[in-house]
């Protein structure tokens, strides 16, 4: 997922409206987070932002789980790049999550480089950064540490939990974890599962990482380096995978960067340029290694796998919750027929769910963008959802 | 294209039925190649292959040319793989392309690593590897190459010119730039220009390449170094476009390796073993400068550029030469739609054209697989072609 492809700005006045808040929560040695490889993390962190108020019975939290490359920084602006949060389009107010209705939060990943604890965290044992020693991580393990949060914020139940693409996964695996814990779930753009053809472009990038001699088997930190050239050329390989290839075509076709050919090796046309300050840009932001270790809790993920292959059986104690899947019809990372197989399983499971696929030529980062169908059916699906709750 | 993907083998009976010959034929200081950049190339070499005999009246010539990675080992086994020709299915005894019938040449592409001059010959003027003192070429500057070649072999007019994907696009070039040196004309796979997002892609394995610091701005055969990670890391994207999704799922899913997975960064998904036999044994068998240009010569590919946009006037001369135009259904490297658009263009132009979508779930690389119905389609094609042409 692309965060810098939002394309909306915020004014002063609605940033103070965001009443934001958030900082880094560690938990004790006596609450250490069990991980699905068998290992175990004790003293993790997890960095979040809220924003608005927890209302007087707690009913109002929202969990929004962001994507590969996301982070916590969701509304307002971005504490490193000032650029304004990447759903901003979503969240603020008169938006669908709003922070005069509700309280949002959204932490870092588990295994993420905003704050939260990854292989760039400090190895209690060495003192040093993890690096490769940081065991591997899953989405479920992901799950787990923001149930974590979500408890120590002493939020019993969350009206609703949202993400897209990664982050739909993690709805899903909230779905099938913590079915009493959460009122509602909106899964954008995502999968119950990643594909070959999505492992084989993690692959891709992951060799780019790891060619890069700067890598040092993964102890770039330590040794005061870092795999920029490869971890740039696996952001352009990943950041073709989020555009459509008509909107490709569109935005830039065959258009040059000046007049004429270079008759060389240099950005001869607007889509190469494009693609080098996608890499350039993202290795400012981002620490190689969590880029590994989230691209292969990805891969890893198969939410059918751990209930025999059937994945109606995953939201077998979910019939309760309220679900809402949404696809692009132009989205090639997490076509529609993975959101339909969402659905069919979740009709399945006896759990109430609308589904709608949106009209967009734009690729998989759609959802980060301004499309009003989404807007709409998020507004529509939460306000729903929030009157069968008053109702209760 | 990917040449290992040929699934079909020989006895040696059929390789003697093949007739096999060439080798490399060097034009003198008096037959300068002119580039479309405006430099010269002075006394290159082409090497070849060819199969069959030249009949009395020269009227049974057919020139193949090769995709991205191909060679002209397009029959028989590889002097340096030992792996059966990349285009078995199609040439041989009994074949398409019968050298009891036909006389089959073809050469390796100007710009190329298997003994034609390309960036790794060596540069007269310094008697060292070119590396990127070469000349920026194009697909015209490789057809006019090939028309040098047919020329010294004595041929005037080629039965048919035939070729898949970058192969497909040399075809168009030769109908544009040699209508009354071809007969008959037959593109695969391909498409009248490079678009976006192909563009993106090879932008990715050229960065992968020069990103490798054993790549040293060219200079590796010089230094005794080979870029192999960057090289491999770009063999590894392009190979993912090569494939369709469902034949990728079809063949690998998320089959594993092993029981169960390694909790680290091994290969543990069959298809990330997979891509990463491809990237390592594509290094053995090409060079890294060919790969930047040759990927250039397909990105600045635009037949109709040269026509004021109008590709039907590339092909305003060619209206006596009998084209057929195939694609595959599952192809997204150049899908059916270029394809149509070579046929509309063609239409346009009031040339004689067939036009076959295949269905197959294979992806670009089916036309380098045994299919019956593309088999039949060019067998088809030619023999209506050479009724045609001995009733003149």
């Amino acid at each position: 997922m692309d965060k810098d492809a939002t394309d909306a700005g915020q004014s002063a006045e609605q940033t103070r409206a965001l009443a934001e808040d958030g900082g880094t929560i560690r938990f004790g040695p006596d609450q250490p987070l069990r991980l699905d490889s068998g290992a175990s993390l004790s003293g993790i962190e997890i960095a979040y932002r809220t924003w608005g108020v927890l209302n007087a019975d707690r009913s109002n939290a929202v969990l929004i789980c962001h994507a590969l490359t996301g982070d916590q920084h969701v509304a307002g602006a971005h504490p490193t790049t000032g650029k304004p949060g990447w759903w901003t389009q979503m969240v603020g107010p008169g938006r669908p999550l709003d922070p005069a209705k509700h309280f949002i939060i959204c932490s870092n990943v588990l295994g993420g480089c905003n704050g939260s604890t990854g292989p760039a965290s400090i190895n209690p044992e060495t003192g040093k950064p993890w690096g490769l020693a940081f065991p591997v991580i899953t989405i479920p393990d992901m799950v787990r540490a923001q149930a974590m949060l979500v408890e120590a914020l002493g939020i019993e139940t969350l009206f609703s939990v949202v993400g897209g693409s990664m982050g739909g996964m993690q709805v899903l695996q909230w779905a099938a974890d913590y079915p009493e814990r959460i009122f509602s779930a909106l899964c954008i753009a995502s999968a119950p599962r990643h594909s070959a053809q999505n492992i084989a472009f993690h692959e891709v990038g992951r060799q780019a990482v790891m060619a890069d001699p700067d890598w040092r088997g993964g102890e770039y930190a330590t040794l005061g380096v870092r795999p920029e050239k490869g971890l740039a050329v696996a952001r352009m390989a990943a950041h073709i995978t989020y555009l459509s290839e008509p909107a490709l075509q569109r935005k830039f076709g065959r258009e040059l960067q000046r007049d004429g050919l270079s008759w060389g090796f240099d950005a001869d046309f607007q889509v190469e340029s494009y693609l080098r300050h996608q890499g350039a840009s993202f290795v400012d932001r981002f620490d190689a290694n969590s880029y590994l270790y989230i691209t292969r809790a990805l891969d890893y993920f198969d939410l059918a796998a751990s209930y025999d292959g059937l994945l109606a059986e995953a939201f077998r104690k979910a019939r309760d919750v309220r679900f809402c899947v949404l696809s692009f019809t132009s989205d090639w990372l997490y076509p529609t027929p993975e959101g339909r197989a969402i659905v069919r399983a979740l009709n399945a499971a006896g759990a109430r769910v609308s589904f709608v696929e949106i009209q967009s030529d734009k690729g998989h980062d759609a959802f980060l963008l301004d499309e009003p169908v989404m807007r709409s059916a998020v507004a529509g699906f939460l306000d729903s959802a929030a009157s069968a709750r008053a109702a209760k």
